[in-house]
């Protein structure tokens, strides 16, 4: 089979054995996938990783063990997760610690003709969500998370804080919540694709507001903007860290002690919330598609998501 | 009236007007002051502190507007509010934006013959509370301030990072309201303290666990212990921050997002119950009180309390 390999900041399409199943996993033939930030820093080298990347995916399962599945059109959870300790006990697989995660961790990703994951991590793809939506349903998930793990008044006033694709998400996913939201970035033309989704946009140009939300999502994936988000959240207020930035981040601890700043780390969310907020269409991402490559084109698809200005970048199996 | 000064890192006793009490604050007579580490760094320029220094005393009060305070021994709140404000109206005075601090930012501090503070900020002694313990208050509610802001099920295990002064009152509190505190430092000699009180502790030698508790708090004052910190945390864990440090300070903010961490800020407390954990003995401060100096010699005071295992040095008015 046709699969994407990083290796050394290089991008390469290889004919390489189609994997094998184990018990209780499918076989899935990829339908469409999506490029994500991470995958721009793996193949920078973050987590020394090289391999078959590419976790955001919609396939369909050609093998399985579970009736049901064979045939359907799948999106998957990418942590894949031992079944057996406390964090699993408690329905947190995603914490798991000896968890693999698909095309990050130890498991080897979706940007091939063939996918590997095990049924438990599968979910049905609805017939009336089309694929290039589905596509979406791991990021948006992300967003979701948010709500899972902090617990915001609905009409509550929140900032989001950045313009890239996590960040228009959140910004969707907390207005279809009923929050207020307002959104701060540097792109007019991202900005409108939250503004549709009944967000209040800013484009930045002077100065952000200071101590003015007691909600604040930072989605900048730099430090600056980290610290810009601290800065903006009220005393006593919560900021939720949702874009990852790597190594050892600067951060004014002293003003998080001072103001009683909560900081809540956020990750990798549940499926089914995405998936009905995709399929009810309250959240839109048909406007966040940049572009359309072959999987044998990777190479290019990399280059063009890791351009300026450019959200998300599919890639499409023959 | 004697007073100390800070300037430019120098630590003078100068004879300085008594302050002039406005409606509604009290004139302070100082009877024991206790220095923290807060004022060593005012010393060394932080803020661009010039003035006089101090907000852990006890004091009697000397003229008030408030008949029932007058010849009372009192400590006092260290924040003064605007009363008009959101925070104040939440009864959250201690984040007031336009606050002023004892000792801190814009109010003159307790290391003087004489101070003042608005009568609401201060709290009457109980007379089976000793002075010297009772100069414990301020810190003590800091500790306490941690069961303000997080909800830590009875029994629940609890870290403690750090075995200074800050590090072995807030052990000593959370064992006060029943949880099950390990805490973790390098002096036994400190440490034996807060064992006395029921604190499991542990001399660092090795490494520290790592994932390893749901409630960890950083009392470490270190750039290294936070980042400790945040290993010893477990996934969807609490991490309580306690002790400022000053400037950007590298944190692996990775480990916090994947791990999705929760990092508390926490400040000043609420003085009742610490006034009552001091009264009834369940927090034990005696052991803490590494020295004694007249106000006069504030100057060899300073210099105590930055020695290395020094604890708690306490300035006493003649």
């Amino acid at each position: 089979m046709l699969a994407v390999h990083l290796e050394n900041g290089r991008v390469e399409v290889r004919d390489s054995p189609t994997p094998s199943r184990p018990e209780r996993f499918s076989l899935i033939r990829l339908l469409c996938g999506g490029i994500c930030n991470t995958d721009l820093e793996l193949q920078r080298g973050y987590y020394g990783f090289r391999g078959i990347p590419g976790h955001e995916f919609v396939g369909e399962v050609v093998e399985s063990d579970t009736a049901a599945l064979t045939g359907r059109r799948v999106v998957g959870e990418i942590n894949l997760a031992c079944g057996g300790c406390e964090y699993c006990a408690r329905g947190l697989g995603r914490h798991c610690s000896s968890r693999t995660v698909l095309g990050i961790v130890q498991h080897p990703g979706a940007f091939a003709e063939y996918l590997t994951l095990p049924d438990a991590n599968l979910r049905a793809v609805p017939d009336d969500l089309p694929t290039e939506r589905a596509v979406f349903t791991e990021p948006v998930a992300a967003a979701c998370e948010i709500l899972e793990q902090v617990r915001i008044p609905v009409g509550e006033p929140v900032a989001v804080l950045g313009d890239g694709k996590l960040g228009l998400l959140i910004a969707q996913v907390l207005a279809a919540n009923g929050l207020r939201v307002s959104q701060f970035g540097r792109h007019l033309s991202k900005l409108r694709i939250a503004e549709q989704a009944g967000v209040q946009t800013e484009v930045l140009r002077g100065a952000l507001p200071v101590r003015a939300f007691e909600y604040v999502v930072d989605a900048t994936g730099s430090a600056a903007g980290l610290q810009q988000a601290v800065a903006m959240t009220k005393p006593r207020g919560t900021l939720i860290a949702k874009s990852t930035v790597y190594g050892a981040v600067p951060v004014d601890m002293a003003a998080i002690i001072v103001n009683e700043i909560t900081i809540v780390g956020s990750r990798c969310g549940l499926f089914e919330p995405a998936i009905e907020l995709l399929t009810s269409g309250r959240v839109r991402v048909d406007e966040m598609i940049s572009d359309h490559f072959e999987l044998a084109d990777a190479a290019g698809a990399f280059d063009r998501a890791a351009q300026n200005g450019v959200l998300k970048v599919l890639l499409r199996a023959a």
